[in-house]
């Protein structure tokens, strides 16, 4: 029996995959709601578009610089945590290997089944400390070179998905004529892009579409019916 | 020597600690620098206050629905993985009880060590998938009653984060005097915020401080540069 294809089936997407949807997830929702809910207040599409546009930049900088930050405190986290089990192996370790057996005692094995294997575990520090990382602790060892990369695509999934609500309001200049193309093609990309998203995560590609248009419409609805409420 | 101490050393900020950083980073952020950029294009602070609250409204619901649908599709793929396991230890029980072995032997166990707990584990249809959720997939049993509670959660922090650095420009009518109020207050806000966050995430609090005011600021930076440049 060949391993890989089983391997396969358990498939959930890569990092990246993972980082296009977070940007596009927001860049594609966030600039539209703004864009639909300015369209109740202001006549002139350019205000809509400076707005958008002012969004698209604050919003991919933040997410991209959040998803920076939180890949680098990952690697530290895992860094610092094992430097912590690394010290407690050394300085407790009838402590650490009892952790070791209680990892195995949750899954029905006796206290003679376990102990050649808790004792084969502990006896190389390397192998103990990575065992307590990821079992204990639930812990994967970070890919140090992710968070540059997880940045930029994130950002630039946001600015490609807020270019698309916006591009409208650039063409045209009546700002009602523009919410209403906008809407159209916000619906067909989030439609579009839930469908393709949910092949990711497993769940049911035309309820994944419903999702990100129901969540696009209905952030688009309330910052239009809030900005109708201020009027 | 007691557990619970021990325990709590590894401790790393709860569901909700997580899900109140979530909202407060980019709530505190996005709001914040697009009524800088708006600054530099109108005269007006009920602009920026209107743009504003529609950010904040459509920030915080595509946020609140996106956390929830997370946590949502978690329990989802969870269910639909834990079901593929519990047909594979009945379909193909001897590629199963291998890739039980093979976790053990990833930590220097030999094969005679490893027989019995392999053996012990596979026994039980029960503990044999969850063994194989957590060691093989690295999934961990999400919590259903999750879903709504992030999504609230994620929502408010969002919305209380983006009122800060919106107050100066509802209390002041000059837009140039409300963006350094804005500035300033939100600069204190994020900084304590960093510091705070950080010691959930176990890095230095002046560093957390410090990459959160970055982040304003840069993301601030670039929206006012960027609608300067459309001006």
């Amino acid at each position: 029996m060949p391993q890989t294809p089983h391997i396969e089936r358990h498939f959930t997407g890569t990092e990246t995959v993972r980082d296009i949807v977070i940007g596009m997830s927001d860049g594609l929702t966030v600039p539209f709601a703004l864009a639909a809910g300015l369209s109740g207040a202001v006549a002139a599409s350019s205000i809509v578009v400076t707005a958008g546009l002012a969004e698209i930049a604050a919003g991919s900088i933040a997410m991209g610089l959040g998803g920076y930050l939180a890949a680098k405190t990952d690697v530290e986290h895992y860094a610092s945590e094992r430097e912590r089990e690394l010290r407690e192996t050394a300085e407790l370790p009838e402590v650490e290997s009892e952790e070791v057996a209680k990892v195995f005692r949750e899954y029905g094995l006796t206290e003679p089944q376990m102990a050649p294997v808790v004792s084969a575990i502990c006896k190389d520090r390397e192998h103990w400390v990575d065992f307590m990382m990821r079992f204990e602790l639930g812990l994967e060892p970070p890919d140090p070179r992710r968070a540059s990369r997880s940045a930029i695509t994130i950002a630039s999934a946001y600015v490609v998905g807020g270019l698309i609500p916006l591009a409208p309001y650039m063409i045209l200049p009546s700002v009602s004529t523009a919410l209403r193309y906008s809407a159209a093609i916000t619906f067909l990309a989030l439609a579009v892009f839930g469908y393709v998203k949910s092949r990711f995560t497993g769940i049911s590609p035309w309820k994944g579409a419903l999702q990100t248009v129901l969540t696009g419409g209905l952030a688009a609805s309330a910052a239009f019916a809030l900005v109708k409420l201020i009027e």
